[in-house]
């Protein structure tokens, strides 16, 4: 992409009401926009950030048998009175009303949808277990809408949701999204801890929460630092065979946040291994049984002819909101560090002296040779002066840089800058090439 | 993708209020489900070429020089009283009001919020041409909604809009989109005819509808046969050239749907050459001028110094109808026939005894292959019979299907069906593996 055609509207400062920095940096950086109150825009490079991030969850749901479906933003209310929440949800539920005076509402979550969807076609044990998921704009109508995308009102949410004809059935599909967001997160770049959680008004009686660390998170977490450093179990697990002691492995190990803290078990933890730290939520699993399945009347028939109300679970990330975790985590002074797995560019290409031949030349060679090999370029041609550049690159989060100049390239040289260690190397433009497009392989 | 493992809900027959055949197919298929009057779910099969549809509609808009962003569903009364639009939109317009009494609105276009975006951001006639397009949601509280997606009132729309310095520059912007959609519907599959158009409420002063032939369309189209006929430029125009030839080409030859019709023009066709049949509209573009960059104040600073109102143009493509008038344009009487480049799977294999080693080894080892040639297979291991896994395969419209039976099996062979000649061959296996994997080079 070159970024004379593209809209990247950064800017020099952030509003003043942005009090967050993963907010004021995807301001500056012109990632989104606000329309209203908690109510955004993703500009074409806060976009393609969410879209990456997308996909990862969705790859990560696949991978764990989830099968996608897409609900619709807007729900009828009698869906609601019925598993008996439409009064209960509060002022955070945006009703409306159409011009026939019938009673919709924009859905801040989709049990009551994908449980009728679920009882309207599924009637025998044998067509279990299920998991249906659906990556959809929601809408919670927060009092007070803030820090951005980290508490907007529409907002990306991934919604997974298990059906079983038990509760052993409803454990191991709850255990298989469990070791699926160990992997999504980490694939993403960022440590998420998994700390036992209130169930909150969905309601049930087992639930994680998935917290990143980071400096500025929103609520305190206390935990075994182990779990912080053992890593993903990664793809290559026997998703429906007994994943219960990767699950204990990691459960075994005390992590809460404060409103679940208890102060006596984190103290029983050898010191040297208690870790606080701040933490934001990006995820939260839940098995609630037949909370809804029993009003709803979502059965299916047992191998023993039976019906019987099926157990459920719901499964969150939001995935607008990780774009601010992600950010909150890694950042810097000059602007955003992104993992290179969801960064809007895998190379930016920076010509220091647009109009000048050999400097032209040298960039045009290495964007088709990148593309080629499948890599994202952003393409700074504009006629902006280098240190405007370097600043934006730096500010925008391009994980690597090569600066093309005509000084170093009358050597035949140009620079290649890693965003996140701040490293500079000059090396021949044939070898950056080749650097860059190696990592695509 | 194992059929087991997915969620399919076939119906034998479709809902009496289902009057239109992609309404009916579409039920049947198990890839929409009503959740409210013209509001539906999209069960995977369904999204699954929903997001082929709209992966294809973005190829295209990017190929052309538009950026993606994406605006939210939301969007404030406030900016649609600037523009005048708030009352005048009248009752298709889902109006809200959140809990602190503000007027929102489920956009039903997006006009008002780009040029808001535009205006904010954008200062200067170099930043031009510039075109924004995004694949959102969209409203409208339609009276009647009927036809399943074909006028639903929840709706997938890709929205371009365009920004220019002058008319000459939104013109040569409109031709860009004008080439762009010619190419869009042919590459799935589509004989989308360009046609004069009506502004209609949006307003301006040039316009076409792009309209698909379907024996069951809801308008009547006349046109000059060659249009039909020509086919699209294709990618390889030199998109920031002269397009106008390209254009002209196609809008010298008569075409209108029966509202614009001139029965004299029409007339005047050589008679061999005249062509009326029924159609379906999928795309709408307009060049409106100033309409809303004016009472907006959306101004760049000119060459001259001196700001400017800015030309615009505003370019639909109905990516959720696109659906609906595919099947009305491809099907028969066992169901949808899609165009390959649509098609929810390339392949099915259907397992005709599963449980038999034979044919469980010959269509593990195929779907292995085809997997592994980046072909998307649903594998029919279920324990329904034959003659049902034929039926759903070419209900739900799989372009080839690979049937694995014992008794052919036996000599090395299975058939190969291609779903849109009804062409049935007896193969080696590794032959059918082969020609199926040579496909996706």
């Amino acid at each position: 992409m070159r970024l004379s055609r593209y809209f990247l509207p950064t800017l020099k400062e952030a509003p003043s009401d942005a009090q967050i920095v993963s907010h004021q940096l995807m301001l500056r950086a012109g990632m989104i926009r606000q329309e209203a109150a908690g109510i955004y825009a993703w500009l074409p490079l806060g976009l393609k950030v969410l879209k990456k991030i997308e996909q990862i969850v969705r790859e990560e749901m696949d991978r764990a048998g989830a099968v996608e479906l897409l609900m619709p933003t807007l729900q009828l209310a009698d869906l609601w009175r019925e598993s008996g929440r439409y009064e209960a949800y509060g002022d955070e539920m945006l009703r409306i009303t159409d011009r026939h005076k019938r009673d919709l509402l924009y859905g801040p979550t989709a049990e009551e949808v994908v449980t009728d969807i679920f009882r309207a076609s599924v009637k025998s044990y044998k067509d279990l277990p299920l998991n249906l998921y659906n990556i959809q704009w929601k809408f919670r109508d927060e009092r007070r809408p803030r820090f951005g995308v980290m508490r907007g009102r529409e907002f990306l949410m991934k919604d997974a949701y298990s059906f079983d004809l038990d509760e052993a059935g409803a454990r191991a599909a709850y255990n298989r999204m469990f070791i699926a967001y160990l992997n999504l997160f980490a694939r993403m770049g960022l440590k998420a801890v998994p700390t036992r959680a209130d169930t909150g008004p969905i309601g049930g009686d087992l639930s994680h929460e998935f917290i990143v660390l980071a400096e500025t998170g929103e609520s305190q977490i206390y935990c075994h630092k182990d779990l912080v450093e053992m890593g993903a179990p990664g793809p290559d697990v026997d998703w429906y065979g007994d994943l219960q002691p990767l699950v204990d492995a990691r459960t075994s190990l005390y992590a809460a946040a404060d409103e679940m803290h208890d102060a006596a078990a984190y103290d029983a933890i050898p010191e040297d291994k208690r870790l606080t730290a701040r933490g934001i939520e990006v995820g939260h699993i839940f098995y609630f049984g037949e909370k809804y399945s029993a009003p709803m009347k979502a059965k299916v028939t047992g191998p023993d002819g039976v019906d019987t109300v099926v157990h459920m679970g719901s499964y969150g990330v939001g995935v607008s909101r990780l774009l601010g975790a992600i950010i909150e985590a890694s950042h810097d002074a000059g602007g955003i560090i992104w993992p290179e797995a969801v960064a809007p560019f895998d190379v930016g290409v920076l010509n220091l002296r647009v109009g000048d031949a050999a400097c032209d030349a040298a960039c045009e060679k290495a964007v088709a040779a990148l593309e080629a090999a499948g890599r994202d370029v952003l393409y700074d041609e504009t006629d902006n002066r280098p240190g405007g550049k370097f600043a934006t690159a730096d500010l925008i989060g391009l994980p690597w840089q090569l600066i093309v100049g005509p000084k170093a390239l009358a050597e035949g040289n140009v620079e290649l800058k890693n965003r996140a260690t701040g490293e500079r190397t000059v090396v021949a433009l044939d070898a950056a090439i080749a650097q860059l497009t190696a990592k695509a392989a």
